[in-house]
């Protein structure tokens, strides 16, 4: 039965039910949390093997270096081997870091606004109206990065396969202030899809009024399949050497997600200009990197072989919480005109749409009966969501039946905020 | 025999005996380093056990937080309490963060030129002529810091018992611009010095003109004593609070001469605004540091006496190094009138003042040799050592033969460098 064809009588009675069933479920006392993309403990379990193995007497390198004194800024060579098969570029254009991407996406675009980027007319700071393409639905993170280095943001719609290319297009070619973009290129948070090799192309070749126009390419899920193999997306660095647009890309890549969330390895890929750029900014901030997790991450695995066979335990992890979701959601919402949500083959999210203003009460009743969603808006820049329509589902974290309660409360709301709404339309 | 009190034809035979001992030197073929303050093997190999230490199962926080999970931005509480004790603060006035302080001390000082710090009138960007003062000689990545963020370096003498304090209370009163002070309290960066109380008390209660002036206490020798135990120094801190200024001192400590140079724990203490402050701009650019690289380090101390004890077998094996270091000078240059050198109780570090204008002669005879010394110039800003005239000598690395083979050659080369001078001061 489609809601919103219903009338104000049907939907009175609809509403009154979705409401009980809203009662109910809260007399369950449930405490469960789907508001963030952590990996589960049974995938950390996966990893435990990386805290023994390198030990004493073990922290060379093949040259004999020891790494467990100072030196090596860009990363130790067998890290460097290692990421760059993993980032499928050469040894030399990636620079393996610390724990975290975000913090190598945030220093790279911090570094750009104090002391510009190569092939641009000096620091950001020095130029007036410096803008970023945010496609919508995104990542909250890459926002607040966005948001406190006073970049404005503007935003394009998300499609199927990657960001309105036709609009990214238009706006790059006119304005000079527009510096960059920010994707996520497989399995995209929220919304799940993966680039077409025609958008690849397309932002490697579209023709930028800014001389240093910056993609932020996020490859954070690289191989984050969910049982049907990683995805393939076109190679963004391939394909700007192609289009003569070689600077353009900043591809970054993390293991957080694949070991261990806090104490993995993040990396940056790009261009030589590129690199010797974030070499020399990293210099003057940095002792190097935590060689030791670097070495430890390289032995564990061993080869890519080895992370890509991880990545298939992860999988099975994962897969059955995603067949959970995507099941309440038909089972419940199906063909009633309410919601339209994602089917994701990788990454961590489900990305819901609902009808216009429904996401902050569907957020806020869920809240009230103990389940905690990613708060509205939060897929927006400012957190704000102009149809106030668009949740994020994380459902890595709990476990199966936590993910199954947790949806069925999910479901409950839609329908009785859902209700509500088209009530008050319907007037 | 006092070589500024010959005459020309004394010098001169100086000079030739000089010369036939350098030539003696050079075909040693020695290949030897001291040009960083790194950690020796041995002293590295006391920490081995840390590697091991947290295992498979084995990482939750006493309230059952897991450690392998994103969250907790600003350090495990087992991490803020252990390294509160060892930066006598309590434990909320303390971020414990990744693997390097120069990070952090990079990150606080970026952060008041991007957005201002607690208490001033703004981002540093915004205003004109910031400068900060820069006791010399002084420790060579600090001036970089400055240099890198365009903030322009005020020297002013670097004296037995800290820096030359009525210089510093005249320049911090009348410019408004002095934003703050690099400061390595204990065993200081080059020359060992310990601060005193009363510099320490002037340094908390002296009038600044900038409302926003912090003092980077960058106590990077904290425990790093060379046998007669940690020198006491008062708190900076505390020191602050009781002058009402709490907000000038950025504290900073690490564990990179402690357990592993790269794969250490970092640190900062300060007032509440300040690490608020600190925390927020943190939340941009981080998910949070290593917390399992924090629990290794909390479990292989245990509590504060482990690492003071761990601190002094590291100072068992530095001692002799100093001690050769010390007994070459003696035995080559006493009473020679061409060079004075400190006797540090800990740190890393022999400062050396020469005969002017010998500083980068001497470093050159020695890298002819086979002797590698840090550069002329680096304990100055921009490298430049207006006398050219201090020399760092970093023994902690190379064996005690090493240090000893590398120190006849030191004190050959300043013998000659120093003849050739005098003698064509003496025409």
């Amino acid at each position: 039965m489609d809601f919103t064809t219903q009338d104000s009588a049907a939907l009175d009675k609809i509403e009154r039910q979705a409401a009980e069933r809203y009662e109910a479920l809260s007399r369950r006392n449930l405490q469960l949390d789907m508001t963030r993309g952590k990996p589960a403990p049974e995938q950390l379990d996966l990893s435990d093997g990386i805290l023994g193995i390198v030990g004493s007497g073990d922290c060379m390198g093949s040259d004999g270096t020891d790494y467990r004194n100072y030196g090596i800024l860009t990363g130790i060579p067998e890290a460097k081997a290692f990421f760059a098969a993993y980032m499928e570029v050469e040894p030399d254009d990636i620079i393996v870091g610390g724990n975290s991407s975000l913090t190598m996406m945030y220093d790279a675009i911090a570094g750009a606004v104090l002391f510009g980027v190569s092939g641009g007319k000096g620091p950001w700071r020095d130029q007036e109206g410096v803008k970023f393409l945010c496609p919508v639905p995104g990542y909250d993170r890459h926002f607040a990065v966005c948001e406190r280095l006073e970049l404005e943001m503007v935003t394009v719609e998300m499609k199927d396969d990657g960001p309105d290319m036709d609009a990214v297009e238009a706006l790059v070619a006119e304005d000079e202030g527009i510096k960059g973009i920010w994707c996520v290129p497989k399995y995209s948070n929220p919304t799940g899809i993966v680039y077409s090799d025609a958008v690849v192309d397309r932002l490697a070749s579209m023709k930028t009024a800014a001389p240093d126009f910056r993609i932020i390419w996020d490859n954070a899920y690289a191989y984050h399949h969910l049982g049907s193999g990683p995805a393939s997306v076109k190679h963004i660095l391939k394909a700007c050497n192609e289009a003569g647009t070689p600077d353009r890309p900043f591809l970054f890549g993390s293991t957080s997600k694949i070991t261990y969330a806090g104490a993995g390895v993040a990396m940056l890929a790009a261009s030589p200009d590129n690199i010797a750029d974030a070499t020399k900014k990293l210099f003057y901030a940095s002792i190097g990197p935590d060689k030791i997790n670097q070495l430890r991450h390289v032995r564990f695995f061993g080869d890519l072989d080895g992370l890509i066979a991880h990545m298939d335990r992860q999988a099975a992890i994962m897969a059955p919480k995603f067949a959970a979701v995507d099941g309440a959601l038909e089972g419940h919402l199906a063909d009633k005109g309410i919601a339209t949500w994602t089917k994701p083959e990788g990454g961590y999210f489900v990305s819901v749409d609902l009808v216009d203003g429904c996401a902050a009460e569907v957020v806020r009743l869920a809240g009230e009966v103990g389940v905690k969603l990613t708060p509205a808006g939060a897929t927006y820049p400012l957190g704000r969501d102009p149809r106030d329509y668009n949740l994020r589902l994380a459902p890595t974290m709990p476990s199966v039946s936590e993910v199954e309660q947790a949806m069925e409360v999910f479901c409950a709301c839609v329908e009785l905020a859902s209700a509500r709404k088209l009530r008050e339309m319907a007037g």
